[in-house]
């Protein structure tokens, strides 16, 4: 557990760093998407606020990890670490899941909004989606937090991969699928946002697991922060303006 | 009470986490709501407005829950356990009635502004709705929180419900005939808010009467406190998207 | 004075709750006023300005009140007691009087710009009353502040209610003159601002008296505060929503 | 020096509301700036961000000044006063400094861009006078903060005046000849621009002289801040509208 | 390193009054960018909107710098010096990097969005830049924040030379060759920006090899904090004013 470790100073700066730059980047997108959603279609808009309010949301959830990394640990000049303080406020990776648990389902729809999916089948598709990816977090936090046993980890890791696959499938199967249906040039932001997805979200079970096979340890910990931080802001950002730039080009086939 | 008990980790955290997946979530109404209001046609915009507000007071009302839960405990690292502080800002289950006696007679409103009711009558139900609503909660918290002994609580909980009934039916009996109305699709989403509205609105007088009951127990104040953020997010988000949705719907019959 | 008793729990508490109830009724009416200034005709515009400004204001400077509120006290878990605290931040009830010197200007301007007032002579009146209404506050600040003896207080007392007098005359005079020329609907709605101000008002120089007649209590100041909020938000926040109806319907007529 | 004297209730609360009310009125007058821009043309929209910008930044230092009075002092209950205080962010009156170094220069900037000058001769003026407006504030800065005897204080002071009358000249003149060139009722607002700079810019100097004929005081040191409170608020809240007015009357002229 | 050094008053001082200067002027820049995007076609507000973003984000990394400079140090009023602190958040000039990744990527997708550059091309000199810029400071923190060493310090800085001068080449012979191409008045505008963006750029690792050839000192500290501001302010403030005007000169243009 990260908040029971000492770190060096080197290793504690790089952390925070890492949510700095999570914190900004997730800021960033979402000054822009809700700067310029005007010049989107009417349309497409629900998929751009929802980028909007998942970089939001995100980045005030990197405060929290901030407040938490800060509070949760002492300085200690002489050896130049930082080791865990007594503050109410301690380090908890799990915060993360909070913020998944609203911006996983967002992100479902984000991708749903640009496709050519209308009416009560794109209703009955979102409402199945949201649902699979706040279930799949939402058991994955039982095993992360609140059951830390080896055996309550496992199983709940388990009923969170039952939620992920139909939900992964769904999502790769259908945003190829649309993005060949759209042609140039929307289709080909379509398939960057498809790809963005489909290995930034194996990179959150690939974590999960690492205790299973891995004793706990300052460096483990500091690696699986920093990949987080970058799974985040691609699964986040990155994809968010792919599909931001296949909204701006359907709305282009639109007006014209 | 809640203030006074010593909690494990594992339900100190729990609790933290799920008062800030309400705030992500009300900020998020809020956000969305107040970026898409030009969406919709200027007679349903106070109803947007007042989803607005609503989410943005709950989430500050949360910022207030989440300072006084971290600062109410003090952390001991040896037994894990998170016991009373003797900070000044103590948390309070009483807090939430404050947002409640703004958001309570502002969700009135906002289900009322997409019915078909206009002019004198609309005026009269909304003022009639809005002083109810104010009225059950005022004396509500002061059954809570002022007048502690199990008298009080009952007396004051007694004449709480005393408004509780009539504006309880009068919403219930007005959204399902207005969804008649309204007829397809704007109908169909005033009764999905009407429907949220019914059960939501139940949770709250129940979780009142649990000490009349139970004996105070950790597992019960982190059951109630999660209830609580539960019916919170549907009577507010949920009911506000469904609201929302009757708007825009009717914006597309206004506007054709 | 406030900030040298010792309050109970049930005191303090609901104390802190009127605080933060106001704050979330002004942040609501800034908000509201500020999202929907367009659908305003531009010549109301700066009314509904100066009353969104009034609530950001004034909610702000609950911000301060919840702050000095709680950082003044020391909590005593034995006792259940709060007691005035050491630190730099004290509790001062002349902190409203902070917010008043600039609102209470801007709510005679707010008023004035929905007349039918203009030119010259609008220009003149603004002038007056947002002076009155500043000299007015400022000299009972001095009273209340900074000149603490009995004779302090009843001069300057006296000074202020000298510009009190033919501001609050001007004011209602010219409110139900208006109200009558402007004729249904904006008319009942610039009457229903006028009598909200007549008689919120009125409760600032009475709660002024207070100390000249009962010696300094808890219950006292508990009242006083509540009394505060209470016409702080009448004074503010329907207020401003009477005169924001007036300035729709005005709009509706110039419009037609 | 402020940070090193001990002042009086009634001292330390008259200093701290003067802060409060001068962030107040700034704030308020970046909100009705950005909140009105739409209404000016756009030929005059740079002066009125530039007056936004300036009241936000304005009112953000008093954000600082008030951290540093509150963190500076620490209160003695017994003795009812206020000691200076051993945190690292203690008062100084140079933080008001930083704040000028930005918005001087764009004060200039805001009345240059309501008259008439335009293309080259216009750019050159702007570029010399936000130059002498910075370079005056940098060089006072450097006599009031940096090299303190009193040697270094007159002669940064020079240095500063020598900035300063070409600047003020040239404000003036081109002010009022320019207000001459507008006539009514546009030239009117901007004459009273130009009165108002004219002797709020005066305040500036005379304060920084005052250590030269006076000892140290309590009371100095409490009348140099309200002296500057209200000076700020002058050359920027009340400059500031009246430059605005000028900007929505030339509106109405270039429209119609 | 900064952190480890003993300031003099004057010093401590002015290093916190550079930081907050360079946040005012940062915010200024964002919010300006954001208030008058509409003044530009929706060509150009890509450059715009990054412009607001990297404000934004840079003036959010100088409150983190000013919150570790205020909390890693102590102040003592005896000796008036302000010497490191056991606090956890210490003072670090790394801290700056984190906002460079973001921001520098982001400078160079402002320039290239007001060229004539578009479809393919624009597409991949864009996707160039911003990899080689990313790159170049995440190079150069690994050798400033992480291998400390000598030898880190000098090989982590010659990698970051490698990404270094192919941007700064690319960067401009684009942006002076575009100049030329754009003419009268926008090229003039891309000049100033391009001409800006040479000096400004070459500060930077200037201020990376000081350790090499001087020991460490309280005054190259200072003044490596100062010369930091001040290439920040002018690489993105004026910079961005540059590109801002070219935009609103294409406009336009683009309109006539
Ligand atoms: C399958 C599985 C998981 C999947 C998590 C995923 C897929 C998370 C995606 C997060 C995203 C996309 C965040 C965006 O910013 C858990 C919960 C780790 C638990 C173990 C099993
Ligand atoms: C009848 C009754 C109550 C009813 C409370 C209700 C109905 C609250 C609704 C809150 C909502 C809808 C919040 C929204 O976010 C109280 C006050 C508990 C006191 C006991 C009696
Ligand atoms: C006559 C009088 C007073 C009047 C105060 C008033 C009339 C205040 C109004 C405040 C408002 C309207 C606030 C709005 O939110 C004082 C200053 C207490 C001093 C004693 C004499
Ligand atoms: C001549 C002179 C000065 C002039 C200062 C001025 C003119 C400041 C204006 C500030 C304004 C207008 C602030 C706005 O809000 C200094 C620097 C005190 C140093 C001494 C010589
Ligand atoms: C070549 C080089 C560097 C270049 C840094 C540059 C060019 C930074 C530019 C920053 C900007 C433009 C910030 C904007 O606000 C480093 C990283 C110091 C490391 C040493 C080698
Ligand atoms: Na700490
Ligand atoms: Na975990
Ligand atoms: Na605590
Ligand atoms: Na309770
Ligand atoms: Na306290
Ligand atoms: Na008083
Ligand atoms: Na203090
Ligand atoms: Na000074
Ligand atoms: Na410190
Ligand atoms: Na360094």
């Amino acid at each position: 557990m990260e908040s029971r470790l000492t770190y060096t100073e080197a290793q504690w700066d790089v952390v925070l760093a890492g949510f700095v730059l999570a914190f900004f980047l997730l800021l960033g997108l979402s000054v822009y998407l809700l700067a310029s959603r005007r010049e989107l279609s009417a349309r497409y808009r629900p998929s751009s606020d929802a980028g909007a309010v998942i970089g939001l949301v995100a980045c005030l959830s990197y405060v929290l990890l901030v407040a938490a990394w800060v509070s949760g640990f002492d300085y200690d000049p002489e050896r130049a670490t930082f080791s865990p303080s007594s503050s109410t406020l301690q380090f908890r990776n799990s915060y993360r899941y909070v913020d998944w648990m609203m911006t996983v389902p967002l992100l479902t729809l984000e991708l749903l909004a640009v496709t050519t999916l209308t009416g009560l089948r794109a209703r009955r598709t979102r409402a199945t989606w949201m649902a699979l990816g706040f279930l799949m977090i939402l058991t994955g936090y039982l095993g992360a937090a609140v059951y830390e046993g080896r055996l309550g980890h496992l199983v709940w890791g388990l009923v969170s991969t039952a939620f992920f696959v139909p939900l992964y499938v769904g999502l790769l199967r259908t945003g190829l699928r649309e993005a060949r249906r759209l042609g140039e040039p929307a289709g080909e932001h379509l398939r960057g946002a498809t790809l963005m997805l489909s290995w930034t979200w194996g990179v959150y079970p690939l974590a999960y697991c690492v205790p299973f096979f891995f004793a706990d340890s300052t460096r483990w910990a500091v690696g699986r922060q920093l990949a987080f931080d970058v799974a985040d802001v691609c699964a986040k950002v990155a994809f968010g303006l792919y599909v931001h730039s296949c909204a701006k080009a359907r709305t282009a086939v639109d007006v014209a």
